[in-house]
């Protein structure tokens, strides 16, 4: 079975250009077929701010209405995956810039109202990835570089979460490829010590979950991340990984971060 | 051969959601593979306004500095871009939305400085586009959607002439396919008499080009379109219409707009 390798980003190296720089030398020396999903960052608030939009919150929650969508959509869909595709061009992988709309990769459902209104955000199911229009793209030798912007195939652009994108194009392409999923976030894994970068955690089997999540190894912010890891390879996802982006190099000996499986 | 329609719409479709909407159903009611080219048209200038970023003109001629650079990065990649295609994904086709650098498809140079420095411009040779990728991207099933951005590969964004784009698409596309480009402007065509739409020339060969000069039937504006409709023939493409969005229906019937050809 060919493997693939799905690698998500974030604005902690999407608003640095050096980080940036390093990043994607080191996924372009990545071998095999790879697919790159990248969040926004802090592009699309300063944009917001520039044109006196306020950013919409509600309960602590941020909002997407109409402008906000237009704003998103031009940073994430324009301008950073545009500069990210003709920089990685540049440094030898044939990158294609993609929304969700494109080739009806993804298609979402609009969240559905109930306490919250989040407004024009998109959720995906099971059948929301298309793996074939995906793999054709693998197969004419390109690399997909999705944004997190997907549609309702109803002529509606959605803001999406990337991080649900990434674990939801890993299991859609599981069906073709032995799939590989690697969150790039700021520290460098799950960490025995939250202050000491050195205790990080290798490995993860997924009936150790519950125990480092009783031990308290686990704790806070990265339980739902864990939680969301091992859904995904209950799913058919052969291992996901998350540490830190200036490592990305080691993920080709499987010393990168953290590594949840089976 | 394959056949392949190449069409260029402007601004006075995109800027009119009603003509745009009557524009993507006949688009996709249209038969064969097809690849759609468009440039901008208000919104970047609008939103370059928002900002407070003046258009900066030289001698009468729009300069492509940074900050229009990134501007027409979001507003023609982002908004337009990625809402068309979303739009003609409800309608049937299955669009994926491009730059020249998404894939490499099309490698630009970036305009030398002589008497005007035009900034961030990107001129297209015979080298340019990548008709492989196009080709392989068509038989997938996928349509793809050109924005007026290109790329040097070097990392950096190239403002280009959707004109340009256009007949250079088709020029280099007419060594698959038999290959027809179409653009849409305001007028229906080639009028013999400019203040009467009835009076639409309906075919034009090569060898008339210079008598229709000659007599003024073609004059003005129209004698450089004309004139690049002539190369690209020259070049390749079976055919070059010139008319109106509107009418894009008769394109079927051959009888849309002013047909040239060899």
């Amino acid at each position: 079975m060919k493997q693939l390798t799905i690698i998500k980003i974030g604005g902690n190296v999407i608003d640095n250009s050096e980080n940036l720089h390093q990043f994607l030398l080191d996924f372009t020396a990545l071998p095999g077929d790879k697919i790159l999903v990248h969040g926004g960052g802090k592009i699309a608030t300063e944009l917001g701010e520039s044109l006196g939009i306020e950013a919409k919150m509600v309960e602590g929650r941020r909002i997407t209405d109409i402008e906000t969508l237009r704003i998103v959509t031009m940073v994430y869909a324009g301008l950073i995956n545009k500069n990210m595709v003709a920089q990685l061009q540049a440094k030898g992988s044939n990158a294609i810039g993609l929304t969700g709309a494109d080739g009806n990769i993804i298609k979402a459902k609009k969240r559905p109202v109930k306490e919250i209104d989040y407004g024009l955000v998109g959720d995906l199911d099971e059948n929301s990835v298309s793996a074939t229009t995906l793999d054709s793209l693998l197969t004419a030798g390109l690399v997909p570089v999705l944004c997190a912007i997907t549609h309702d195939g109803d002529t509606q652009l959605l803001n999406t979460n990337a991080d649900t994108i990434a674990s939801s194009v890993a299991v859609a392409m599981s069906s073709l490829y032995e799939t590989r999923l690697v969150y790039c976030f700021e520290k460098k894994g799950v960490l025995k010590d939250v202050n000491d970068d050195g205790s990080v955690v290798k490995e993860i089997k997924a009936d150790e979950f519950e125990g480092l999540k009783a031990d308290g190894t686990v704790q806070g912010g990265m339980i739902p991340k864990l939680h969301n890891a091992f859904e995904a390879i209950k799913k058919g996802v052969s291992a996901v990984y998350i540490g830190k982006a200036d490592e990305l190099a080691e993920l080709a000996a499987e010393t990168f971060g953290t590594k949840m499986l089976k």
